[in-house]
């Protein structure tokens, strides 16, 4: 990485999406709001959750530009922002190559069995 | 999110995965090990850190699964082990449609400026 002012940007930020991502309440948050923006009382509701530990979790989502607030004063709905996810993936399309290789080695191993399978039937037989 | 203990399982290996990824400085070794793997003294090098300090980076990228240790008693080099970050991006992939939704907007908006910009040479010109 190089240590210009805006890799160190894309840093931070890459930091701030990482770490508001690694919670389940705040997935499931994400989740809701994909199907459209919701008030911090309806993001409350299925969570067994107060809602100032809901507001925690949505300040956090916040910083990290995950989500933003609508402009109706009274509800001020949430909406997601995808753009922070875009950022995150493109860091983790580099290392596509690898988890890919790692499947075409289980692929590999799936097919050695079917055709050790198919050709040693007494093996089969003797565990029946 | 369905509660079944797979669902939870999952959802504690993502917490785990996106966590790990939040730190630069364990971005930067998963980037090094890409490019094959390294011993704990190898890795600690470009980093002006001490080799305790890359150690606990090190075992919270094992925790997650991102990391495994080869056998050789002596380097006991560091492996990239892609895995977890198949199951992240998958994760991600569901938010695509929301990410590309927004550059489209932003295309849009670059056409309209170029129209614009074709179509007021005198605005143009007065800037000059």
């Amino acid at each position: 990485m190089k240590p210009t002012s805006h890799g160190q940007l894309t840093s931070s930020r890459l930091d701030a999406t990482f770490a508001a991502l690694a919670d389940p309440t705040r997935r499931a948050i994400l989740a809701r709001l994909a199907s459209g923006e919701a008030s911090v009382a309806e993001l409350a509701e299925p969570f067994a959750m107060s809602q100032p530990a809901i507001s925690k979790h949505l300040k956090v989502l916040e910083r990290a530009g995950l989500i933003s607030s609508g402009v109706d004063a009274q509800r001020r709905p949430r909406r997601l922002e995808a753009a922070p996810l875009a950022e995150a993936n493109a860091w983790m399309e580099k290392y596509r190559q690898f988890w890919e290789a790692n499947f075409e080695r289980l692929d590999a191993v799936l097919e050695e069995l079917k055709t050790l399978e198919a050709t040693e039937p007494t093996t089969r037989r003797k565990k029946k």
